[in-house]
């Protein structure tokens, strides 16, 4: 019977956030399925919501239970009502990971997968053994290594979902923000590589430098005096009419939309007094900003705002070009889709008060890896 | 040779609005062409737009221009860069209309509608006779005065616009704001006609008690002190998921949008933190409140904010089925989409301060019609 280290997180009744590790019994696989050792997974933006909550982690402490470290962290009294649904259930985290395959059931899809390194989706990803359905493991070629297979999915797919709905909603260039992030860096090399224009807009110089540094052709600073008049350039220069938002609060898409407007008004009867009818399209996909988004609908009436989720893009794609993406994703993972990491840290390292503090900032230039088979 | 009066919009450089009747000559009727005598056009809400821009109306003053009245108001500096797209250009006013064809082009197509009484969308309604295409004539039943078919486009088109955008992007019953406005009762008789279930929203008892009165089934009243729970209940009984909102402004879109997600989370899994999978979609069409709308995102990421505009809706659905809805209208001008007036007015009342200070106010119960063969 195999044993296996998990990472939870629990809202208690009290409003406390508890971060543990856990020994769980890792099942036998069924006929389909593998066991997988975890050495790769990363802490993306996406997994903090679940990781912490709405709790301040600036108020964290690390004592222990059971001789396995437990971060505790207070949930502010006015966030509380938000997170009753979970309380009191020890949720396990981790969206996506990589690792080899070490145990495998009696299907032939299943051994064919022994000793193989795979790379998984599915939540949970922040163990040492995770069972999986074999149909579930994109295989990595000969030489990759967990760590480079680590980041299959979130990533790459929502870079390659934004391209794809870009083309699906009849655009033809896209503006992106908080563009310098691992995954606008991504966007960047994707659309180099498939020659489709890009608007980056970025909040200070070192991240334009960044960018520049990559090869992007179009990079705003959105902390500039002049931001709206050269984003309006390179909207013209693009003819970029949709745009995936990370930040979500305050006015940003409003004056991306703005922007967009400018350019298709150039091209309108100037007495159309309910703007131009060239549709403007700004999807939230992150929420960098928690503040409320603010529209001063100064770009008349042929526009939207919405949210964007891969799992929705996924379904609305269907399963056959999911994995016509997936696959596309699984022979770039060094090249196009490659990420980096900053740090790698195990299990019980990732509990630690100072380390959650850093990861937990969603910086630039910092990408966190957990080794759940790194020593504890 | 006829000579019409017609109604003009001025924007001056030096910040002043003019609204003033001019004397031109019609040209004579194309083959395929009519001369129609406007009876009645409707003051909509989108008239005034164009018709006042963003001047101070209560701040106008009627003098004289060539033995006619001339309507001058200031517009506010920081609103005058808004309107310089359309400065000293004077612009012709009123979407709609009907009147009796009084002369027609050589070809069948326009003898046929020769004494017919026909009604109009077009812009420049607001004058005593029109040059209008043949096949822009919507030809009213024996019996239909120009009065009864005066708006047989803004609103009917919009009333059924509305229940066809929720049909075609998969919704089943839909919200309504502002909705004891004349287009509200509209659609609440078409609703009501074809079954469709509809949540109307409103701001003071006695526009609950106007919906009530015409058999409403679903009304809430946003400045009740439990609005929100109120509006979740009837969203739940309904199943709402589309709202139409002529408000903009202000948090209500947002509100709605949360009720909705309430509703939906009912049957989600409690630990999806994306929100459930249910898209929730509010269209302003409408632009009550000019303040920002304010959106806090308390309803996941399946959700989206847009403009709705009757001109895009019909470019949507194509010729064809824009054909047959406005048959619908013009065989249910008196019944489902008969409109009703408070006051019919000559153009040269239509300028006269008092008069321009009420039907600007977009009142509930008030509706203007103006007759421009009326006595100057």
């Amino acid at each position: 019977m195999t044993m296996t280290l998990q990472l939870q997180s629990t809202v208690r009744n009290n409003g406390t956030l508890e971060v543990s590790l856990v020994n769980i019994e890792v099942p036998a696989p069924g006929a389909e399925e593998v066991i997988v050792r975890i050495e790769a997974a990363p802490i993306n933006p996406s997994d903090l919501g679940l990781l912490f909550g709405p709790a301040d982690i600036n108020a964290a402490s690390t004592t222990e239970r059971n001789g396995l470290p437990l971060l505790s962290a207070p949930i502010p009294s006015e966030l509380q009502a938000g997170v009753s649904a979970r309380a009191e259930q020890a949720l396990p985290v981790g969206n996506e990971g990589a690792g080899v395959v070490v145990e495998a059931g009696a299907s032939d899809a299943a051994q064919a997968l022994l000793g193989k390194t795979v790379a998984l989706l599915g939540g949970a990803m922040y163990t040492q053994y995770r069972c999986a359905a074999a149909s579930n493991c994109l295989v990595l070629a000969e030489g990759v290594s967990p760590r480079d297979g680590a980041s299959c999915f979130v990533n790459p797919l929502t870079a390659l979902g934004m391209v794809e709905t870009m083309k699906l909603e009849n655009h033809s260039a896209l503006v992106h923000t908080a563009a310098a992030s691992n995954l606008g860096q991504m966007l960047n090399k994707l659309c180099l590589a498939d020659d489709v224009p890009l608007v980056n807009v970025v909040r200070n110089p070192a991240q334009v430098e960044i960018l520049h540094g990559i090869g992007a052709q179009y990079v705003c600073n959105s902390c500039d005096d002049n931001f709206m008049d050269t984003l309006t350039d390179v909207i013209a220069q693009t003819n970029a009419t949709i745009a995936f938002d990370a930040i979500a609060g305050g006015q940003l898409a409003s004056d991306i939309l703005s922007a967009m407007e400018r350019v298709a008004e150039r091209n309108s009867s100037p007495s159309n007094r309910y703007g131009s009818t060239t549709h403007k399209q700004v999807y939230l996909y992150g929420v960098l900003d928690n503040s409320p988004t603010v529209l001063n609908r100064s770009y008349g009436m042929a526009w939207g705002v919405g949210g964007w989720l891969l799992p929705s893009f996924l379904a609305r794609v269907g399963i056959e070009r999911g994995d016509e993406l997936r696959q596309r994703v699984a022979s770039e993972i060094t090249s196009t889709f490659a990420s980096h990491y900053t740090q790698e840290i195990s299990l019980a390292q990732a509990l630690q008060v100072q380390t959650a503090k850093r990861y937990q900032r969603k910086a630039t230039r910092e990408k966190y890896l957990i080794n759940p088979n790194k020593d504890v």
